[in-house]
């Protein structure tokens, strides 16, 4: 069962890349909860990992690992057709980087969640989100792993006995299905923060949302996807938070929040 | 004070890169002690990393990182100017990646030896010395640092209050600083195990070896460099190994030998 | 229409990487009419693409570039899903700098063949197989392009009025679709070197091949895919070119095979 | 001789990679006659290399090649001690990298500056130089090298008979031996476009500029660099260009200068 009256606010940083910044970190990080910080793979790398992992400690931030392709090039958005050993071992050595950060920091990682396209393929992939599960599982089986609720990711991480924090969406739309409508799609992104924040609403206290054709879709809301990468998205990040905890919704680090739950 | 009677025989492994194969590491793991396995920078790769770990683990082989430049190209072997806190992030992150791979192993890390020219620039740089003992000692004030006896990066360790191991050299000759006779040079190589042994023999009974001119040069011998990289290395291995325990050597894992030295 | 008594013989080469060495150059150099250059993407460095193609201008072995994926980590062998513009921009890329190098070596390219999955992705996708070509005819149309016949990527060359050399395979069964049997699949080897040099002779000089289930197959044979990645390859190689010649085969490079059959 | 009526004015471009955004290429153009294009080491990948060469072509601007360090990371400005036979290899292969776009795009390259640390050492080290301007003139004698007046890569252009232009920089404060003042000292940059405008005015007409201790410095000044990093130095460039113009220097790509110069 879960707390129907807390959730977590989790945000994609520590992105930058040597000479590349990317991301209004400290900007977001005053309204997030939970950091999924980029691990040197798709995005990141050493100085950025530790200034980010720093900041984040120092704002009371839980830590995450953002684990992704080897593909800086493309931003660990394109689809590579990796062998199961290889995404364990991907998984391992990424959450080992950031880990030894959080270490260095005297914080702790609270969280794992796959980016780009290896968090939507895996949600289709079974074998796929196995290999990441038993990558998390063989580091640390205190992680949590972020997934969408429904999803093959979701479903490995349960079945091996991981706690698994079902993440929704402020900013998109949703399908009959429960996937997200893609991004091109007219409505496909919720633009107005106090409709985000009211349908987030209803997903922490309901567990429902309503889909773009109408239907009622059965939602896991234990963590909400925010942005960061641009002042607007800072600002709507800082409206739906202001909307949730006006409307009598805690916000806590996922970690809190499923311990809670669960007790 | 250390223990006369033990070595540790330490070699670089786990230096192949995807569908690139480099060293006998099967082979040279049976004569050896310690490993110093390559995190992804200069060489290795995740999966590489990963069943290298396994094997040592399995063959009781103690694991070490073996961070390097972030030069593939170059194999880490050649320098590059960064600065102190790049060099404190780098190491931090590769023991990070490697320490996982052991987690997931159920092995330990017992040491850090920092690869090709960041090891011959730490020697000689105190700054670049004391970033890398940083990087070791927000990780884990447990690792023990691998250096030169006499180096920069020997002495920052010790004023940090890390473990420090002694390196030596099996395989080459010394001038009279203490300092390796470069490569190129005539008698730079000892190519005959029986000398070698007998040098490393005297190096770990009396902390003393001739150099190439003449003079007795004091070093502290708790690990010996070995190497995998071809039939012959391994061969070479094998038989100064086989000669030290005849001659009433104990090869053992540099954690013991310091553990016994300074109980 | 095709020159059915000469045949161009084609090989991988310029695969290694720093330190890393693969492959015998130097040896199948000796049995071949055409280089295919790793370009730096999925292999190959500037130093060997220079020592490669002086190589193969002294042994007068004809010069090609073999664009890859940009993952030296999979060897170029898993599949991407890039988008058209990138792939046409890749190959541009690749092109100019071996050709560079073949310029710097008094040299001309003289033909392209995709790498690995980027070649296999290339058969099937039309889309893929056309940004291809575009890379391809932007920098230079007289460049041929290798191509399987009857391969989405040998269409689109065709279309855009490029010069095809259609590539058949000499170590390797087909199916009756005249697709390659999969590696795994029993039979899928063809490992007596006689045998690959009757095949290969007929298919040179009557455009069939019996698939492993009993059809004859229609194919272009152009060019044969040669191996050098081990002694065993090097020799297959050699004994094929050998029966070839005795069988009155010419060997040549394909640009002129392509512009005898075409005057 | 030089033509003290005209002068180039390059400026950096094209150093975005991937999802990242670095530059503000299209505003610069405006202002500029020459582009130094990265070439996918320190910076650049070959969708940007692309972009950027299609854009110069359109707006009229020569095209360059900027080739760095492989150090993406480091942005190229990291000392790394590189083998003169690699600086050769890896200059051949960037400059044909990028002569691929202009190519496909219609246009011709002119120019080639190294970047960053590759043109900082390049200035001191005189066997680097040397393969610099190998690298150069193994694939195309009629390229024009950048460099600085006094520099070793200066000497070693014009040692092997290449067109090379002198660079001054507008925004930077000289030392009495012609080099440049450090960023970090006081009075290093200048800042005011006016006073900027008329050191330039008197580099191009008489060949001298005065050091910050107050001495005369003979200076080459066939192109002047410009910087487009941000909207503060767009409009310094802006400035400082309408002021040559307005003082009757010609602003003209630094091909036409030397050609004009040495008829």
């Amino acid at each position: 069962m879960h707390d129907t009256r807390a959730v977590d606010l989790n945000c994609d940083l520590g992105e930058s890349f040597g000479s590349y910044v990317l991301g209004l970190d400290e900007e977001v990080m005053q309204h997030i909860t939970s950091a999924n910080i980029a691990c040197g793979f798709h995005a990141g790398d050493p100085v950025t990992m530790q200034k980010t992992v720093n900041l984040a400690v120092k704002q009371g931030v839980a830590l995450g690992a953002h684990p992704g392709f080897p593909d800086l090039l493309g931003f660990g958005r394109r689809e590579m057709q990796i062998a199961p050993a290889e995404a364990t071992a991907y998984i391992i050595y990424q959450i080992g980087a950031l880990g030894a950060f959080a270490t260095a920091a005297g914080g702790l990682l609270q969280h794992v969640k796959p980016h780009g396209a290896l968090y939507n393929m895996a949600a289709k992939m079974p074998e796929l989100a196995q290999a990441i599960v038993k990558g998390i599982s063989l580091v640390d089986r205190d992680l949590i792993l972020v997934a969408l609720a429904g999803s093959e990711l979701y479903r490995a991480g349960k079945e091996a006995g991981l706690k698994v924090a079902g993440e929704v969406f402020a900013d998109r739309a949703y399908a009959a299905d429960g996937s997200l409508v893609p991004r091109g799609k007219p409505g496909a992104m919720i633009k107005d923060p106090a409709v985000a924040a009211l349908r987030v609403h209803r997903m922490v206290t309901e567990g429902k949302v309503t889909a773009i054709t109408g239907e009622e879709v059965d939602v896991e809301a234990d963590t909400v996807c925010i942005h960061g990468d641009s002042p607007d998205a800072v600002l709507f990040a800082g409206k739906v938070k202001q909307q949730l905890v006006a409307a009598g919704i805690e916000v806590i680090p996922m970690g809190r929040k499923i311990a809670t739950a669960r007790e």
